[in-house]
């Protein structure tokens, strides 16, 4: 059974109510129609999934979305909006109109539009039904997940490329006679990866201190012998799927406490990849590598390891399932990240993060990119 | 006195509640800060606003948000998620405990937190205090917007330049012996966006009969003596901010009707600009275009003038206010687009559009760029 029907048959809802723009991963997955402003789907029970788009849109979304396309005249909202001035009113009047009396809306459903539905029927909140069923990826999903790690691995290679081959003056890096920045590197690697259809923002590549904060993407020249942290996530402009990878790398010989970090992380990520198979909870994945760090005295606290273990990656390039503390069992079809990090103020940190899929008795890896350290 | 503590006033809340993504424009203009995964923010009445972020973020948070930080540690997530394993019941017992019995929430807050928060005290959902306050754009926010303009007139340029010195063979443009398509103009104008700092996405180059429909981005090679449409809305990636442009260009003579229908259009956008100062409607300037329209021919209805006259630009590239049918009184400080189209299935279409700010008199037009159909 379809799973939207069986969530509206547990609650005796006659139809399932979204509201979003097109970049809301649901939305793109249930209907494939990218729009800027938001727009409803709704599905009544047993029935294909029906979008309602302004009269503009109609046309590309037909073409573009295998869901029912019905315009906003076609729904009746012209004539409720002459009577009924408030907008998320005069919307849950046309949805209720579709939809029927009871409704299961998404958990991400507008407050708004929750309250003005209410006036209309029994309105029951989906517990993140479509957030689930895409936790697990068709074959196809795989191939457009693949695809687009493969444009990142060049992209990875590109930005590396730019560190092996800089010159080293007065402790800063140089690239044809010019400063080696964060900006500059995130620049080429985002132009390359826009040539092979894809849109990656904020790269992080983030150098010496600044990469003991994970999520600092990093400014300004890029230094010798210390760790250079690259973390991006592409996501391909026409299918709306992201990859997500990271290297650490220094140009000359580090810090030996970074060395013994690298190491550390390296060995981190096959143990973490070691434990990732179907049947295995993503908790269970996490505490094998915090009990790995533990084991040679690096702790997993507000210092040390201090993020989860991985995620899943799909419309979203953070999503179902969790790889950490509070993961839940892994399915065959998941696709996620295993990134293990060591993060220490005042030293550095050093993250190695590759994607796959989980299988019945492995991880199949689709990172096929090197971790070498010293470039 | 501030805005959100005038609308808790009025329904007796003790605090305001976001929570959504850096990306959601309310949160980003109460925060200035952008994180992928959604956060809380908070406000008790006349308080100062506060942000609970993961510990990882916290760094980051405290050099690039205005708002006081908090730490989820700090907010008691984890003691909470210990005991109670679904997340929004999670996230509402460490809200309420930070905000108090009665909130108001910001109108996009997902249904299945507003379900969660009603358990533990009175919540209103405001009506959009932030977006209406957004529409009016400070001195400075105006300074970031023409900015954007700035560089995207120069990109403008570059995708008209293209067409300009395009070579014609067998009815197809050429640049450098390859045939010059929507997808190599928009990867062009992408490109030199990024030189500058900015990201534009699904830039509209449709050429031809696919012009009629005004958001098919268009793919493909392009063709002389047909309507090239240009539309793109840039974003600076540092301050989030958008711009907004259309231009509609030909590689030669295009058919007659078309050329009419430009002619028209140039015209209606002196129109509309004409009318726009504060203290007039959005449906009023809207309606002169429609009545101008009318008396050239051309119908406002399914073809023709078939969208709004213009839209608030800011944080989102379509924001408050609605200068359309439903617009309301326009006033000082609103930054709009003022984008007549026409727009005939078998034909094609052509639409201009510039950005400027209402001012007490007048319209300020932020746009420079020359309208020419022919190039």
């Amino acid at each position: 059974m379809d799973p939207l029907d069986a969530a509206m048959k547990k609650c005796g809802a006659d139809a399932f109510v979204h509201y979003a723009a097109g970049d809301d991963a649901d939305m793109r997955y249930l209907t494939r129609f990218v729009m800027h402003d938001s727009f409803v789907f709704f599905k009544r029970y047993r029935q294909p999934g029906t979008i309602i788009v302004p009269q503009m849109e109609a046309e590309r979304a037909s073409r573009e979305s295998p869901a029912v396309v019905m315009t906003r005249t076609q729904a009746g909202f012209p004539d409720i909006a002459k009577k009924e001035k408030n907008p998320w009113k005069a919307a849950s009047q046309m949805i209720a109109g579709q939809a029927g009396k009871t409704m299961l809306v998404s958990p991400a459903l507008p407050a708004a539009l929750l309250r003005a539905l209410e006036e209309h029927g029994r309105v029951f909140v989906d517990t993140g039904t479509i957030e689930q069923v895409r936790a697990k990826k068709s074959p196809e999903e795989i191939r457009l997940i693949r695809t687009v790690q493969k444009k990142t691995e060049r992209a990875m290679a590109l930005g590396i490329s730019l560190i092996r081959h800089a010159t080293v003056k007065r402790d800063i890096l140089y690239h044809d006679g010019a400063p080696l920045t964060s900006e500059l590197v995130r620049v080429a690697i985002h132009k390359q990866l826009m040539d092979d259809g894809c849109r990656a923002v904020e790269t992080i590549i983030s150098c010496g201190k600044d990469t003991a904060f994970p999520h600092i993407i990093g400014s300004g020249p890029l230094r010798p012998g210390a760790p250079i942290v690259i973390d991006m996530f592409p996501r391909d402009e026409a299918t709306g799927y992201y990859a997500d990878m990271t290297r650490t790398v220094s140009k000359g010989k580090p810090d030996g406490q970074v060395m013994d970090m690298y190491e550390a992380v390296k060995e981190a990520q096959q143990i973490g990849i070691s434990h990732i198979k179907a049947g295995v909870t993503g908790a269970e994945a996490h505490n094998a590598v915090v009990d790995y760090f533990k084991s040679r005295g690096y702790e997993s606290d507000t210092r040390g390891f201090i993020h989860n273990l991985g995620h899943g990656v799909g419309l979203q390039v953070h999503e179902l399932p969790t790889v950490g503390p509070a993961g839940t069992t892994l399915e065959t079809g998941f696709v996620v990240t295993v990134e293990p990090g060591l993060y220490y103020p005042g030293i550095g940190g050093v993250r190695l993060e590759d994607i796959g899929a989980v299988r019945a008795q492995h991880f199949t890896d689709f990172t096929k990119f090197e971790e070498n350290l010293i470039v």
